[in-house]
């Protein structure tokens, strides 16, 4: 948790802008503006963004150079600059910055103060690194991987080792849960005259359930990460996914009824309970990976830690009970 | 796979290229360089890199606009441009330019024809879009989803379902395997004294196999896509899974061993034998996990489709015959 709440101050904007960037004054002119950039001997990609401020620091508006060099030489930059600009303030998400510049195909993004003083921009070659860095880490997370600062290539066999175990070793400790459910149904599973059908389908509807919230998590995660889907929309997007999960668990418990009679020659009343459990399984599950990363954003968790490995042990335990619910109700 | 053929067309360099861009001569001045871009009258990202070529059209050098800007005005254009520049052919990979614009943080790549001859540029905004489409890509097939070109906020419950529903179908039916090995053991498992014992700890077994391998195959194909591992780095790849899964395996399978006997009160003789087929599936995963999408590259199939849904079915059937054989062996 810690670890979170530093890197949450780590990812700000402040600290991936640089101090480098063209200030210039809204009543100079084009070709005035081009010699004093030219003056300014800065030799990065921060000057492809001219920043026009008023005496007191304030930013006026901001000016792509491809802006500047096609303009006449006695245009006048509060003429030729975009007043309705982006920025973003030193304290704000590295994932803000990011999305603005992917979304407006940006070159240059200024960063201000709480009074709106400029105080540096962030280049779109830094924003690239971002994107990849954050992509990097929902990979990590969503594969129950501790994070790693390393590539790959560099990283040693016991970096590697313990960046897998502690996922690994609480994943494991959780799905336990499953051999203690597992246990006190043993009575029901050595009785009953479908224990071998049950027995025998257990793996099939753990990975269908997993696979079903796998598919719904990522999407969800994704679309939030990409800005495609922002708080308000969470309503709708439960709707949809309840919706989607009903077709898919009718679909999926449709076919399953019929392979068990048709193929595996199970009785019907068999094929009945175990496709009626697929079928309520995908449901919850599907269900479940869309609202664990929404109540993970809510919470200020990263949806990807919540989602990925989380997900799969919630799912088995849940698809167990459903399961052996259902044999019980039956029987 | 006719998609995945028309996918490899579709993405290639020559389609994200625009043909606008500033070519000039190499024995132009500085100023009459900047008063030629002014003149070009090009409103566009493109504009920060200035190409170089010769009379027969191939690219010389380029030149970023940032150098050109900082140069004074009697400079050749020859004496400052770049000649050892980055430059990818029409039917280049997209993901070959991303890795370019990303390692050597380029605000534009030229794109020369078979001859070397320029015909067009690519912007770095163009590249964050490709980044984000790819890595979305990856995302989806791992999770088993059919890749969506629409946004998560407009796609219908419908397009939902039938992304979903093909690869849910393949793995319901190739899990089907799992059940038919569980019946044809089934006298095993009800004869043996470990059948209960084997049984619960089932899921366990499959879902530490299933982490395992999701972990490496996630880290093998990540660092793919970010190009931190070369075709000719795959041997050392291995080598390093086999290390790590030697270390993960031999811990999990100590934890559970001491688990297994002291929590839950099973006989060392149940414990060691589900021990040993933890330690044994976790390495059998994890390397499975890391050569399926190194397998994958070398058949130019994308790694993320191979490594993700199959691998989760391929790990769950290999850890029920470890387990079987295993118990069989000790019976």
């Amino acid at each position: 948790m810690l670890e979170t709440m530093e890197k949450i101050m780590e990812n700000t904007a402040g600290a991936i802008m640089t101090p480098e960037f063209v200030r210039l004054r809204a009543d100079m002119r084009a070709d005035e503006a081009i010699r004093a950039v030219r003056a300014s001997g800065l030799d990065s990609d921060a000057i492809y963004t001219i920043y026009v401020a008023g005496a007191d620091g304030r930013l006026l508006g901001t000016l792509e150079m491809r802006t500047l060099l096609a303009a006449p030489d006695e245009a006048k930059l509060d003429s030729l600059m975009d007043t309705a600009f982006y920025a973003v303030k030193t304290d704000d998400d590295q994932q803000t910055a990011a999305m603005l510049v992917r979304k407006y195909d940006l070159i240059s993004l200024p960063v201000t103060d709480e009074a709106g003083r400029l105080v540096g921009a962030i280049g779109v070659n830094n924003i690239v690194d971002v994107i990849e860095d954050e992509d990097t880490e929902d990979f990590e997370r969503m594969a129950a991987l501790v994070p790693s600062e390393d590539d790959y290539a560099v990283s040693s066999v016991w970096t590697l080792a313990l960046h897998r175990l502690p996922w690994l070793l609480i994943l494991m400790a959780s799905s336990v849960l499953c051999a203690w459910l597992i246990q006190s149904y043993e009575a029901l599973l050595l009785a009953s005259a479908m224990g071998g059908v049950m027995v025998s389908n257990m793996p099939m509807l753990m990975d269908t359930g997993g696979n079903a919230g796998s598919q719904s998590s990522t999407l969800i995660i994704r679309a939030m990460a990409l800005g495609d889907l922002s708080p308000r929309d969470t309503g709708v997007a439960l709707g949809k996914e309840l919706l989607t999960s009903l077709i898919c668990g009718l679909g999926l418990g449709a076919v399953n009824f019929l392979r068990m009679v048709w193929i595996s020659g199970n009785t019907k009343l068999e094929a009945a309970a175990i496709s009626l459990a697929v079928c309520l399984t995908v449901i919850v599950a599907n269900s479940l990976g869309a609202l664990l990363p929404m109540l993970a954003r809510l919470l200020r968790i990263d949806p990807a830690l919540m989602a990925g490995p989380l997900l799969t042990t919630v799912v088995d335990v849940l698809s167990l009970m459903i399961l052996f619910g259902l044999v019980t109700a039956i029987a």
